[in-house]
């Protein structure tokens, strides 16, 4: 398979819909099935096929008129394309409830992302162990995000400390940020931030909600 | 100010910025600022004014040449706009960690979201407060959802009973769910099911840092 070359940046929405399809891929696999065309994606899913061709295109992975995809090879597509096939580590900080919840997520893994430890500057909490993982104290996060080469770092803790904690883990040489506080963060040119918004996810939804509303 | 009626669905990525304008503006008003322009929110957030224009254009609210908007009626507009003028009653089902964390979310009520309980399976949670909410017993969700005209669901329960708890809220008339167990809920035609899925998040992630080291 060649390594997938996109002239210009893969949507967002066609990566937010690739890893639904490789779920359904998987129990597919599971149920001893060889191969898969798009219409059959596409009636699992209620979607339409020709956005699902698309989608599948961006991996590089060709399929056969009449027959389909090799389901095995779409499956290993998806995960090279997605960056899955390598494990990268990445160290979490703000072991609270969210920070604990994530920790718990235990396909994080199988797609891709090792958290292997935990920070926090509560007392109480280093020391402890959440889900497998040792909550070290945050002033450790950048020497040991460098001795260990960790490339992403996950930001659980309050806003207002959101920053400090950010540069922690860029002076410790973290290539990609989750910021799950809700506040921006600058970070280095180079440095990839992705936001997992919750206030503006809510919006999102009361709007939708609102306009079902307004319609009857 | 007319109440908005758009001829089609706004895009999701609107929705979605116009909570950040939202917070930068409120920021601004505390300041004791009484318009802003496109160009002065373009610069603050390092985005498109063009584009700005257009998502605030999507509320209803005009801006005037060389001023801008009033600030307090550009604040207010967008509110109106996302349904925040109006506080709606939310359930949680699954006080775990990741349900602990979202009650503790104390801007969700300033945003028109009030969660007033959490229900749980698990009888050591049952009868305990988290975050101030009481935690009940997921059999009483329908009931009480119907009665206090409860509007919107939120499930952080383990994907294998997130269906059997989304059918609870859809017999208490729950009208929207903010979906974030990993797994895929059905509902009648007619609720908003909005799914919050962290491994699809974590793909686009992933594949950022990969494209960015095959540039490298």
């Amino acid at each position: 398979m060649d390594e997938p070359k996109p002239l210009r940046p893969t949507s967002e929405a066609t990566l937010r819909r690739l890893p639904i399809y490789h779920h359904l891929l998987q129990k597919r696999l599971a149920t001893g099935i060889k191969t898969i065309s798009c219409s059959q994606i596409a009636e699992e899913l209620s979607c339409d096929a020709t956005q699902i061709r698309k989608d599948l295109a961006v991996t590089g992975i060709k399929g056969r008129p009449k027959v389909g995809y090799d389901l095995a090879a779409l499956i290993l597509s998806i995960e090279i394309f997605l960056g899955w096939s390598r494990v990268r580590k990445a160290f979490l900080a703000g072991a609270g409830h969210l920070g604990s919840a994530l920790l718990g997520y235990n396909r994080f893994h199988h797609y891709g992302l090792d958290i292997v430890a935990a920070f926090d500057r509560d007392p109480d909490r280093v020391g402890t162990k959440v889900h497998g993982r040792e909550v070290l104290p945050i002033n450790k996060l950048a020497g040991l995000a460098k001795r260990m080469r960790v490339e992403v770092g996950i930001i659980t803790v309050p806003a207002p400390v959101a920053q400090e904690v950010a540069d922690f883990m860029v002076s410790g040489g973290v290539r990609a940020i989750w910021n799950f506080a809700p506040t921006k963060i600058n970070v280095p040119a180079g440095v990839i931030v992705q936001n997992e918004d919750l206030y503006s996810s809510l919006g999102v939804l009361l709007q939708k909600l609102s306009a079902a509303h307004r319609l009857r």
